[in-house]
């Protein structure tokens, strides 16, 4: 049986360093082959023990998880992703968040519509099907940034609640949090940041949301954000309500 | 200048909490303005304190940076690149390296050529172009991640030097690991783990790497991984070698 378990040095070498809570067990078959579990109860290879050279890998599973990352980052990997209209504070919202959970010490990860578009989605114009793909692209990034452990801050205008959804579906049941930026139009073009109100009342912009292509707001959004009365809350204390939500969701431990 | 600073609570959290080393400089301007700077020198907001209220955010950056995430996970972001014919045990390679790194407490994500294919990249085929952008994509979330302060170990044929150097020269210097798998076609074809080789020779994929479509193995790659003799190293002392250089190098620490 030693044979069988000299391959494992990096195995034991987990257990020694004390690290993320692996538990292995080897057990051997009646056909001779000892067979090594891993906590999750994925088998991680099986090696040969009837004398031959212990190199004789059968069969190896790739054993690091969503389940470990998450146990090693001690928070759950998630979507946060916040819709609204431009202008209505989607960044300065994810700036805040990210800086709020950053100083408690959960790893987060800002995917910025806008910023994204400089890189991935640089192919793409702002023609309605590559909206559409901009978004999809967004949401499948922003799925294996939660997979792989990360709070992932997703922000982009995405108004299209078909589009939306499409990015909901493909994470697991609640770790899509739609977080709704409820501003009225006519406060977010009073800001306009940017100047593309301006632009697109000009006409210089065609499709803008807006103006002249729709917002679809969303119906039942996990989180909205909205104005009191007439003043727009501080940043912090609209990420406050979000961290409240991942809080009481168990999203900040493992 | 107390109004100024009313603010800035969740900045004098993150200080009381003990995360991640901010420093918060506070400095009143000539023109009555309070400026926040963190210890990565970057204005964190600036803050009207001349009697009015203490909501006018003049400008604001999001400042949790790559630094900062390294910091808290303890080591440096970075993309090692797999690349070599398929059969050649880039996934092998990948998986007993996100084990070993993960058993260090190391944050590391796997992005495999073919399973990016059933989400992100679903839209692409095989042609000569698709797999370019097939290439491009894993590139740029690859980064994407490497800028989120993981290991990102991404494992795909990528058969074309002038694809891989794009990959390389969207990161920063150093940032782009390439380790080669040097393992010759005939060894790749006797294994032909997908039974991809035999199709390919009786003509049933047309443009496989290898038999009908070249494999430009890489000129300088930062590490090259090979047989000894006969002998394929097993996949715990080839991950080795990789995490060797990652510490040479200064990427298991902040």
């Amino acid at each position: 049986m030693t044979s069988g378990l000299k391959n494992l040095a990096p195995i034991k070498a987990m257990e020694a360093s004390g690290t993320p809570s692996y538990k292995v067990d080897v057990e051997v078959k009646p056909n001779g082959r000892a067979v090594t579990n891993d906590s999750n109860g994925s088998i991680l290879r099986e090696t040969s023990t009837n004398g031959t050279r212990s190199t004789n890998i059968v069969w190896h599973k790739c054993s690091v998880e969503k389940n470990d990352r998450q146990e090693l980052l001690q928070q759950k990997g998630c979507v946060i992703w916040i819709t609204g209209l431009s202008g209505s504070g989607k960044s300065t919202v994810a700036c805040a968040l990210t800086r709020a959970l950053h100083a408690r010490g959960k790893l987060t990860y800002v995917l910025d519509g806008d910023n994204v578009r400089h890189g991935l989605n640089r192919d793409l114009t702002f023609k309605a099907e590559d909206r559409a793909e901009n978004i999809r692209r967004i949401g499948e990034v922003a799925k294996l940034f939660a997979d792989a452990g990360l709070i992932c801050i997703a922000s982009a205008i995405s108004p299209y609640r078909k589009d939306r959804d499409a990015c909901r579906s493909i994470l697991p049941d609640g770790d899509f949090i739609e977080v709704f930026m409820d501003v009225p139009l006519c406060v977010c073009e009073a800001r306009d940041p940017k100047g593309l109100y301006k632009l697109a009342r000009a006409g210089k912009i065609k499709g803008f949301t807006g103006i002249d292509d729709p917002y679809e707001a969303p119906l039942n959004s996990e989180i909205v954000l909205h104005q009191e009365g007439e003043v727009c809350p501080p940043p912090d204390a609209m990420a406050d309500k979000v961290i409240s939500y991942l809080e009481a969701k168990g999203y900040l431990q493992p």
